[in-house]
Parts: C-alpha cells; structure tokens; sequence
C-alpha cells in the first residue's frame, strides 16, 4: 500500500530512485538507529541526530524535557526526519561515476506532544525494541517518575517517501573497456562482541538477543 | 587547536560531551560516509543525505547543477552539515537508561560555489579519496566536461562543534544488582567482499586499497 505522493516527496531527479510503498519506507525506518531531525530555528537551520521508535504509521522521538530540539518540535514548528543507510560503495571507472548504495527515508510534519501515559510507555518501550528486539522483556520497564520525565513526539508517517539506489556502477560506454576494477564493496554494519559492564552478576550471561544480535533485526 | 565556540555550538545539556577540538571534529568527518544536510525551503525545513569531501578546514558538497538541494545553497542560504557515527548499543539495566555510543559533528554556516578549476578538480578527488583512499590514482580522471558539469559548494569548518557518548551503561545505583545483563554492544561497519561487475577484464584484479579495505581508513 502506497503513501500518498507531496510536491515535497516527489522525487524531481531520478525519479526511479523514490518510493512511496509503506513497506519500503517501515523496512528502512527499522534498520536504521539513529535519524537526523532537521528544523528551523532563529539562528537558522539545525540538523540532530536521535534515536527513534516506530509503532505502526507513527514516528516517534524522546528525550529529556530540557531539550532543545524537543522543546522546539513540541509546539508545531515543521519537522523534517531523515534515516539514510548505508549499504556499499559503488567504485566506477571513472572518478566522475563513484556512488553509493544507500537507502533513505524522508518525513516531513509536525510533532505532537504524546501525554496518554499508555501511549507514552509503548513508546518509550518501542525505543528500546527498535534498538535491541527482546531488551524490554529483561529490562526494568520505566517507573512513573521516569515516564513523566521523557518528553516524547509523535510523528505521523504520513508525507513520507523512501530513495534507493542498488545496483552496480553506471559507467560511460567507452569508459567500459578501461582496465580499472570497477565493482561495488558492501558495507555492512555489524554488531559485537558484547562488553558487559563491570556490575553484571558472574551468573547472568550474555542474552540470547545480544550474542545473536544482528542488523536487521531478524 | 580548538575552533572558536559559538552560541550554536554550546550544548546546554550534557557539555562534557561536547568538543570543539579541530582533531576531533576531523576524524569523525574523514571517518564518515555521507552526512546530512539541512535547510530551509519555502515548504519548511529538509534534510538531505549526501556524500562530502574534506580539504583542510573546508567541507565541500556536490552534485548535479539541477539538484534542488545545491541550487538552494549556492544562494548563500544557512545551512547546517551533521555527521553521526554510532559506535555501539549501550543496554543498561532499566529501559530509561538505553543509550548509544556515537560520535557526531554538526557543522553551521553558508556554502559557496567553487568556479576555480583547480579546486573543484581537488575537490572531486576528494569525494573520491574521501570514500576510497587510493582510488583516484587508478580511476579514470574527471575531464573538463565533467568538471563544469559539477556543481561544487565550499562550507568552511568554522563554526563546527564534536558531541561524542563513550563507556558503559549509567544505571541508577539501585538497579546496579538487578540480575540483568548490562554493557556495550560495539557496532562497527565491516566492508566486503568487493564484487567485480560484468565487464571488468579477467586480468583486472582487485585493488588492494579494494580488497583490504577498512574504515576509519588508514
């Protein structure tokens, strides 16, 4: 099912680089970790990085209430998010065709302030799912007092679109027959060993979820 | 040798994680790949990934002439450049203090156009070495045509500033028994192995800044 195209969505240059299917945009939205968070201020432009959850079609964003960036989000000033992943590098022939593969997500809205404290706690717990499926099982959940001191956002994914490029080099023609490697190296993220810190029990081993850990969370 | 701190680049929260250490804010640069890109437009803020160069204090963009983002900037509209680099998962013993291990620089200011052949030429080799050290002495040389049919931006690392998260999980101390597993995660970018496309030559073989590639690059 297709999100609905924006003029701010539609792709104007390589337009068979984009993507509206939700399935895109949801799938790139949970690999990735941290989001860049771009708004304007009276000093201009700010661009953030954040950790994000995802429950449905709903973004969601937190931090400490002293935040600037949530402090500014909260009261409807335009957002917009962005997630890129990184997937390889596209080494070309020529200098001119070096690329990336990569897959990205950009939202554009406002936030919402979430109060509802269930709806706080299930976002507060999808932070930590996003990040580690199978963390909030073992983790203590969050007190009151923590809920009511996390300042939480939610995003609507609604102007939303996804832009990938796969794919080997794109070279000129007559640059083919050059006798330069030209291919493409994945680039994969990849997770452990696991570090426990100095507090841990010699009888609580490494969780399943951690030693196993992999990106995407399968 | 430290960059001036500006009103921008002083966090208000968490200071001692910031740095305006020039070392710092160069490393986590060169080690990136792409960064991202915000700005206002008349339908409120973007954020756009892309790929970056480096030459000594000056961050360079590029791009197609028609590409709506560099189009924006040339005018000398602010902008703001934000690198992030996550490092690792930090699971701590309660939900509330899940963290992540990141370094990340955001650096303010306008861009300007490079006309001087000279330097957009340096600057092209750098978006190339910048992801593939090594790689313009074997690749194919951008030609004149290519050269002008690139727009440059210049975006000098003046007013840019380091936040960076390092170490274990900081758990409230009462929860420090709790027979959870806690720590580090580390996540590091692993490349390979390179694939050849279809029509590199059967005696062309991987480079070794290819086949022994790692990042941050030596």
């Amino acid at each position: 099912m297709a999100l609905t195209a924006t003029e701010r969505t539609t792709l104007k240059r390589l337009p068979e680089r984009g993507s509206h299917e939700r399935a895109t945009v949801r799938s790139i939205l949970d690999e990735g970790i941290v989001c860049h968070v771009g708004f304007a201020t009276e000093r201009g432009p700010v661009v953030i990085p954040t950790t994000y959850g995802r429950v449905g079609d709903d973004l969601y964003l937190h931090g400490s209430p002293a935040s600037r960036m949530l402090r500014t989000l909260k009261h409807g000033v335009p957002v917009c998010v962005t997630v890129t992943l990184v997937d390889a590098l596209v080494l070309a022939r020529s200098t001119f065709h070096h690329s990336i593969n990569y897959r990205s997500v950009v939202v554009f809205g406002t936030a919402v302030e979430v109060t509802d404290p269930d709806e706080k706690a299930a976002a507060l717990a999808a932070f930590v799912e996003h990040i580690v499926p199978g963390r909030t099982a073992d983790a203590r959940p969050a007190t009151i007092k923590e809920v009511s001191g996390t300042l939480v956002l939610r995003l609507a994914l609604a102007e939303a679109s996804a832009k990938v490029r796969v794919g080997p080099p794109i070279d000129d023609e007559e640059d083919l027959a050059l006798p330069v490697w030209a291919g493409v190296l994945p680039f994969t993220a990849r997770p452990g060993p696991a570090r426990p810190d100095a507090f841990v029990p010699d009888d609580v081993e490494v969780p399943a979820y951690v030693a196993a850990y992999d990106r995407p969370c399968s």
